[in-house]
């Protein structure tokens, strides 16, 4: 594949975005009907292709984060064709008008719902998103460029290919998904100068690519991904229920974005707090990197626990582990855990467990992250548990969207302008 | 000035964003009230400064566009202050809860409206711009810094030592609104790569200007104002209609973006409207760059009615004259004219004149343009005119806003999400 191959696609797209914008509804979800069918049907070709990717991967010594990540299983498959229902079922956000009202110069003014246009994802080897946002862009009128991590080729390819004949079956245009299957990473380079052909960019990855892609792609991006999550127990917390929300955030998918990294105590609870959230994480194989105030609270505990204990490094606060590991801090105040959070956060998922109103309602107020949660785990932090259906990534930039972006945040909308004859005076 | 100082600058802006961010809507109201009585009160100095740029504008040879984008009047200050106080009128956009719904987790979950934080604004020798974009940030709590055109130095300057003097008085951070006075270009250089410091970058001024922020910009950014603007007047046109609106859409003020450049008009209505227009635009010294067939249509009439006729050139279509020029079209049909704009226009304001329903209703919907009308002046292309009180720029990106860009569009939002002890299954 060369640079004009690449241009051509996205003149392709183009045209596609531009016959899919005018697409109604019903067309739009038939086809996301045909699709979940087809990733349930065709699950034997699918699951071949992961395997042959998973086998590489296994042997190229990928971690266990990432392979968790390349994984397709039939539940896998299934929860990705369910999610793909869910997109069919939300309202379509196309051609929604809203603002309307008429001004004092007789005109009624309103703004009306429409696609972006076309789409480019650059995401890494999880073969699941390449069906989220093709549903996503799909459902909400776009066409988009997919090109995902090269470990997932296979996988990724198999179900782009399912996407176009599906798209195709339907009457819709297949070039609306097209697949960049080349893993040059010059193509890479050339995807971002494609001003006229590409609307919004969204990569999704690991921090250096994003900033890669932020720095020098000359289109619209949406940045985001890299969540370093912070769950503040409070002096006024629930204990019970700190340790299950502490638990859940950390143990129940420590591979994902909106895992927790560093959990924050206060001075007054850690004592009770820490030993029974210790015992669990324990049961979990969690790592405890600790300031010395958890570690005094807690080393005494170690060898009844089998707890994984070590002294926090300074390079713990602020890291995203995605692991089953987690940076732990004594501290003194709601103001200190503010301003922990506030220096070290990547404004993605932050908690506060308490029963103190005023507590929770300063930490709603000041904490400056995509998603800000009281008493309950950050790992709720995702387009379907949003009631978003699904979602095409996590934006941690304040532009555009926020947090997960689902169908709505991949429209735009053109103001409508019903006269009578006026003239501006 | 050095590129330290700039630094600087950023940092104290973004201290100014967070104390902003958290101020109360009277205490904001309350400056912007004291800014409009200001903007009167020291009027004589605020166009002494002016008249010292019209000076040497005039001394430059500034074209008559320049020179009048550069003006102030008392009655433009007037303009300029009401507007200040339609904006203090509007309701506080910050704060707002939307979307707000308890999930079948037991979640409630919802977004509530925060500012976007720190915004850049670069614009030419207007000096208006300074104040609407200072009361549109201040209103929607964000620190801002500005850089106008040099040639408006003095003006922008007297206009924001006003603003940070009253902004101090009513108790608000002065350096929510600090202005760029070293007019050297490598500091917008290096304003572009102040990642970190701004959270959104809004050029307004040339073609040039706007491709060259867009493309260095390592912040997001808004680009917009560049107009080439359509008026088809249909077949099934209110002919009388259709000159006013044609007329105004020219005449009202031709230096700004959203003056009409290209007239279509369908061969069914030409030979009836074109002399009635042409009479009107003749009285106003507006020059036509004809093609064939209306060239047909006015030459036997030049000498009669003074028209100042020219064959158009190619070069003439998808060109934003900001003077008093139109080129003007014969053509047949409006899937013609939906090609012309498609092809030539700018994606700023298009407008249709007609009593076809159904024309009415393709245009809108197959018009790819942040503004689109039926029987409308495309100069209501405003933020004040389409009720946001002030804009701070027009958008022709679909990405984050489109049009007119009020308080809404220089918010984001984060999303709240109020537990019982939830975690994630």
């Amino acid at each position: 594949m060369i640079t004009a191959d690449l241009d051509a696609m996205g003149q392709r797209a183009r045209l596609a975005a531009r016959e899919l914008g005018f697409a109604g509804t019903k067309a739009k979800d038939r086809a996301l009907g045909l699709i979940a069918a087809a990733l349930l049907e065709r699950q034997p070709e699918l699951l071949a292709a992961n395997e042959a990717d998973m086998r590489d991967g296994e042997a190229a010594g990928m971690s266990v984060a990432l392979l968790d990540r390349l994984l397709l299983t039939p539940e896998r498959l299934a929860g990705i064709a369910a999610d793909v229902r869910s997109v069919a079922a939300l309202p379509d956000p196309v051609g929604e008008m809203f603002d309307v009202r008429t001004l004092p110069s007789g005109l009624t003014v309103g703004r009306k719902r429409v696609p972006l246009g076309v789409i480019a994802a650059i995401y890494e080897s999880r073969p699941n998103v390449t069906i989220d946002i093709a549903a996503l862009c799909l459902k909400s009128g776009n066409a988009v460029i997919l090109r995902g991590g090269r470990e997932a080729l296979r996988s990724c390819l198999a179900l782009a290919e399912v996407l176009r004949e599906v798209i195709g079956e339907a009457g819709l245009p297949q070039d609306a998904v097209q697949y960049v299957s080349d893993p040059d990473r010059s193509l890479v380079d050339h995807l971002l100068t494609m001003r006229d052909a590409i609307d919004l960019l969204v990569p999704r990855g690991g921090a250096e690519l994003i900033r890669f892609v932020a720095e020098r792609a000359t289109m619209p991006v949406v940045t985001g991904g890299i969540g370093v999550c912070h769950t503040y127990v409070d002096a006024a917390a629930d204990v019970e229920q700190a340790v299950r929300i502490a638990y859940n955030a950390k143990v129940r998918r420590p591979t994902i974005c909106n895992a927790l990294d560093t959990l924050l105590v206060h001075r007054d609870i850690a004592a009770e707090y820490l030993p029974l959230l210790a015992r669990e994480w324990a049961h979990a194989d969690v790592a405890m990197h600790c300031d010395a105030e958890a570690l005094a609270v807690l080393a005494p505990l170690q060898g009844e626990m089998a707890l994984a204990l070590s002294p926090a490094q300074e390079d713990d606060w602020g890291k995203e582990f995605l692991a089953l590991v987690a940076a732990v801090k004594v501290i003194g105040s709601l103001d200190e855990a503010l301003e922990h959070i506030a220096r070290y956060g990547s404004g993605h998922s932050e908690a506060i467990v308490t029963e103190d109103y005023s507590h929770a309602m300063r930490f709603l107020n000041e904490v400056d992250a995509a998603a800000v949660y009281v008493n309950a785990s950050t790992q709720f932090t995702d387009g379907a548990q949003f009631g978003l259906g699904a979602e095409v990534g996590i934006s941690t930039q304040k532009f555009h969207a926020r947090g997960p972006m689902g169908l709505r945040e991949l429209t735009s909308y053109k103001w409508l302008i019903f006269g009578q004859g006026q003239v501006r005076p």
